[in-house]
């Protein structure tokens, strides 16, 4: 939605679900490596997580359509003086939350119902992304330059974040595959807010030049710090625990003698 | 062929067929967790399956050559006074239900002649849909821009099913790969219809204008859409084969009881 | 090269090596599952196979870079008044043997010594391919569009011939995969003869107009036929090789009654 | 940066390190055939090995980001007269020299710390010619034709060598998989020379015509004999190496004697 917050929420949004994911991703790695000192390492626990996960998910998503429907456009459920285009784009939104909230109901059924494959998580997942992508391939038809190589690469993050989660539906565990597409979506939540700042400087700031071809590369070039950032992220995380995972074997070295 | 039923029938066809593969897969899912209690669990039942669809496909590609022959173009075989262009369409559809066909002969065959491998059905089944996705994208040369997005969606559509089917050619079973395959089947049986209402709309509505973004936007929108009730569709499919299956077990239960 | 025996000889060259490849597989297939019958059974004469055709490609290439220098372009090795354009054609061919001369020097290595996995051989045959699709890429810059469009249908199939050579280097054996390959191959070989049909219609046809969108069309048609009969060739190589295994089997019990 | 030492340093690079990772492919390739007769088999030593690699990475990184400063723009870290455009290339390099040591330091915590994955390299590896693919393809806004082509052709290596490493990320180890990688990392330390020649010709030679498409075709041709170079390379690293092994192990049965 064309202002600031509306760029800055999702943002915000994406770069929690995906400290989130990478936080999962470790635990069960630690607690599967060290089965019998690991204090929450029965599978009931990640299955409640899970499900809470779901919950949250399906949440965030319905917060997202009712605020689309009273907030972004006016006060009222059904706007009368619209533009089309305008519509469309409110539309477009509220089928990203639409396919959102398909990942949290499949989390929940997950972890509900026995004889569902847990792997229809991590394909609801890839589908979600793939639709981002398609949605935001669809999005941007007739703007300028700079607004569309920003959502181009929106394009590109959530397709390869799609693409990995679809790696994983088809292998077996794999830790670094978990990891790296969390950071993706760090990456994500990240540009999101880069795209909010270039395209509504907030606080009277002078605005980008959308028709500068320097810009596109300079742009480029940020793209790569956040995602270095989102690793240096996902680095930090990997040592706290791992730290605290060294601690708490100790402290039951201790307890032990 | 350039008018509304031509459109309406594949629709019909593939949501068809979609809806088929997808209750097969359930079905065999199901019979495979539950072998002792499955009244249809016979490997038999299935290859006699296989070998009614492979007689349903390719009666229905005949009939798709010959109708094609006589009613599209005019009542008599050879057509004398037609366009180049209307014969290259005719061509390329007379391609299309030939590759279908193929599909249909392999059904046949791995169903009666043990020495051949199953997964030649899989193999055959990405060949036509890729097939299918390389004569749409050649299909619409020099038309309005609204017509290339339609057919281009069509080309995404077969061929993600194509690529969902070759990747179940090269790996073992996956229930979920092939409701997944399921599901790009109905959306390209409902997008047919789609088309078919956007092109040629019926009964004297208002056309679309075909030179406007907007229009792109908001069929992508409608694309997701379909794409989420396939999803609900195969999400009713699932819970009534999985409630059925639940009371038969009970019956079952109360029987030996 | 540009004339009709400089596109046919190619296609001769790419159909009988497709045809061959397909033979092989098959018998390889057949021999397999019939170990006890099978009357070649034993892995040195698949050995003694692979180095002939090892022989056979390094021939060609040869025969194909010695013919490139004295026949295409004139009678001496070195052209003195050859349009710079001509002489990087005949380079870009000349690469185009090197590569595939490597694939027979590859098919020779893997037969004579035993310490090279024999998966270099697919290697090297994606690569071949891949080559091959690069250099056409980069072969068609300013021509007209219908030169264009069949040159790029060249680059698509030996793209999807070295994909597929590709998977079968990363997987394990799959005759289908196998047969796939060749029928690309297949494709190819008579692809080129059409090639040559368009481009230098031979006898004095009319030629086709290069520059109208129709021909496009129909062309992706003629594309789609050619594969159905790859199709329809290999089908029969298969029907023949089992039909003969089967009298062969049915001798076998003759005797040993 | 734009000079010629500035494309032959990171060629020559590019060119030792795929000379060492050939040569360390090759020799755990044959350790880990002749067990017993290998003298330097232990796991240990390969270990050590990567320890060096990792400090040797990240020494030449930070050279490079250190150069880049001082001696590519002016002898000032902050250049006072700098047009935006230079800026912009600077940071790319800066960022192109980060990821590589990212991928340094993966080595290093993979070869000291042992609760890491060791596909941890592979996928730092893939990563960072990811990042070096998504730079040069966002480099060469508004250049000339063969500019921009000879930068299409580095994006098309690199992206190669990145998917290489996912693949063998995802795979076991496979020989002639990390031999294909190291050959395209030998293309691309060439193929950085062959860019140097042609944007800025050393030594006064006369200049190349930068927007001539026969240039374009033949320097399509010279990239396939660079990569016919980088097969002939490893193909004499592979037979010193057989030549040694071979050796070792008569000198070894003589001693034995």
């Amino acid at each position: 939605i064309g202002d600031f917050p509306g760029h800055a929420l999702p943002g915000v949004f994406f770069f929690v679900i995906g400290l989130w994911w990478s936080t999962k991703s470790i635990l069960k790695y630690v607690c599967k490596k060290h089965k019998q000192t690991c204090y929450l390492g029965s599978k009931a626990l990640f299955q409640r997580l899970e499900f809470l996960e779901g919950i949250a998910v399906v949440t965030m998503t319905l917060i997202g359509i009712i605020g689309l429907q009273f907030f972004a456009g006016g006060p009222h459920l059904i706007i009368h003086n619209e533009s089309p285009w305008k519509r469309v784009l409110r539309l477009q939104h509220l089928t990203l939350y639409f396919f959102f909230g398909l990942l949290g109901v499949a989390s929940i059924l997950c972890s509900t119902v026995s004889s569902i494959p847990v792997s229809l998580i991590k394909l609801m997942m890839s589908n979600a992304f793939f639709v981002e992508s398609f949605i935001f391939y669809n999005h941007t038809h007739g703007r300028e330059m700079l607004d569309i190589f920003v959502h181009q690469l929106l394009v590109l993050v959530s397709f390869l974040t799609g693409l990995m989660a679809f790696i994983e539906f088809l292998t077996q565990k794999n830790i670094l595959l978990e990891l790296l597409r969390s950071s993706f979506v760090l990456l994500q939540g990240s540009w999101f807010w880069q795209i909010g700042f270039v395209l509504f400087p907030p606080g009277g700031r002078t605005a980008w030049d959308l028709l500068d071809h320097d810009n596109i590369m300079l742009l480029s070039v940020g793209f790569c710090w956040l995602y270095a950032l989102a690793f240096i992220v996902i680095g930090v995380l990997v040592r706290t625990k791992l730290e605290r995972e060294r601690e708490t074997i100790e402290m039951q070295y201790n307890k032990w003698k």
